[in-house]
């Protein structure tokens, strides 16, 4: 059994940074030729959805060593639309690219077990195996508390998985509950402070936990003192371009081993033609556009942190 | 446009008690008949789980106003268990009966807009109406704070629908965020002082608003503070039964016309010939148990709260 950390850190060497491809597919800025391609039926748009996602992996898979689905953006499909995450999950498997699902579960107990049974490995049903999305890592809404959390982490270690717990979330409103201060300890601090003990017994040799949290790139004081908070804990950090994040806060989470965490950009690369510095390319161009984001976001996060070192 | 609150407690006195049957099913604990009808692959898992919760509905719609299916038991089968949860919800709708769809979502803004097309209404991709889950209403997670609500907000008020946003869940380790303490104040106060701001502007006709809270039967004090803080706020109870919610609690969350709240049996109800009070049935007499769990759950909450009158 390999940490996910460690899978996680030596994938990023591989591919000369530790960043994330966002793939958060918006149905009004995918490319006219993939629904051209197939019927104007629900179907036939989940199938147009699924193709452009496995297209724009096939792109990017040069440039980075991990994929994140949002898995709002499949099940905004319907229920087929799950499917097509499967199916985009497994076309990343064939790159050897990470796929962190992000899905923001949490529930009690057993209901949590549920959902993991879901995100990792395999489960047997009266001995009929029954598919999952085999996520490497997943995303974890901690507000339930630890009995909500566990059972995701028993899950994902026992796959070589991993979970990312929302800890510091990199939309504006996370301040109204994230920073609240008990008795002189933000609620986030809180949460960390948990976060620690989640993933103390899970550490892998390049000295990051299985247990990682969720912090925005747009919060730079909040990032360096988590980054204190959390030694040992790897940061997934949303909010790189479309949403402002700033070089400062990545600074704070990496390491100067060019290790510690994964800078994610969704809308900036795979819709790289349609919003930002790439957008006059236009939908002509889009398979340029979408390469060149990801090379960027290669380039733009190894310059500013480090590439990450082999070990 | 009929406000949710009005209609989910019109729905209430039509069936003599505000109290909801919840739908996890649970592969271990179905009859092998269901299995029997279906081949030994993953569909037909599936497609018994289906059967099952849709003989499950057929049993208990003469005592309960309202389901409530955990999205979590669906997904645990793989990416086609999401057709069979909507297959769930469409049978619900035959019956008249209400869906809460209890999937605790919540993400940043334009997410939880995915998120809340995949639950409310009909939303069109390229002139094609995709399906929904039609849900009545939904739980969502609130700590991301506002932004993460207020899309799930919208599209449920354009479909008559309503929210339960995650208060004081009825799990043990809930304690650890919802309890803090925030200058004298709780983190669950004020998760449920924004709960309150949300739903001021969609109170109907009974008083209530359609924007609800998640107050769990496990906690009495909490339950008592919680409805003085949240005068219009409907409540959905869950706890009641395997969990051992407390009477006391429950009463506290109904107002004198026996409305206010829902109280939800999940396993209690739709396993109770496997655990519980009615295991004396046994799996060969499982309907008589359903039956009677679910007329019980409607006799103990009304004999507790009073049935919810007209208006």
């Amino acid at each position: 059994m390999t940490n996910f950390a460690d899978r996680l850190f030596e994938a990023a060497h591989r591919k000369g940074a530790s960043v994330c491809a966002g793939i958060d597919p918006r149905t009004n800025l995918i490319p006219d030729e993939f629904y051209a391609r197939h019927d104007s039926t629900p179907d036939g748009i989940i199938a147009a959805v699924r193709d452009f996602c496995v297209e724009v992996i096939d792109l990017v898979a040069e440039f980075v060593p991990a994929i994140k689905p949002q898995a709002a953006f499949f099940e905004a499909l319907g229920p087929s639309g799950f499917q097509a995450l499967a199916d985009v999950c497994a076309h990343a498997r064939q790159h050897d690219l990470l796929v962190i699902n992000d899905v923001k579960r949490g529930d009690i107990g057993s209901t949590s077990e549920a959902y993991a049974q879901s995100l990792f490995g395999e489960t047997k049903i009266r001995d009929v195996i029954m598919p999952s999305l085999q996520s490497d890592a997943a995303t974890i809404n901690p507000y339930l508390g630890s009995d909500g959390v566990l059972p995701f982490k028993d899950r994902a270690l026992a796959n070589e998985g991993g979970l990312f717990i929302l800890a510091r979330t990199s939309n504006l409103s996370s301040s109204e509950f994230q920073l609240l201060d008990n008795n002189g300890t933000l609620v986030v601090d809180r949460v960390a402070k948990l976060i620690h003990q989640w993933g103390a017994d899970c550490i892998g040799k390049a000295g990051y936990s299985a247990i990682g949290a969720v912090v925005g790139a747009t919060h730079p004081d909040d990032a360096k003192r988590l980054r204190t908070l959390l030694p040992h804990t790897p940061f997934l950090v949303p909010g790189w371009g479309a949403q402002g994040g700033k070089a400062e806060a990545i600074k704070a989470c990496f390491d100067t081993n060019g290790r510690g965490a994964i800078v994610n950009s969704s809308r900036g690369v795979m819709h790289a033609y349609a919003v930002g510095d790439l957008k006059h390319y236009g939908m002509e161009r889009w398979k340029d556009a979408v390469r060149e984001a990801a090379k960027n976001l290669r380039d733009d996060v190894s310059g500013l942190v480090g590439e990450p070192k082999a070990f």
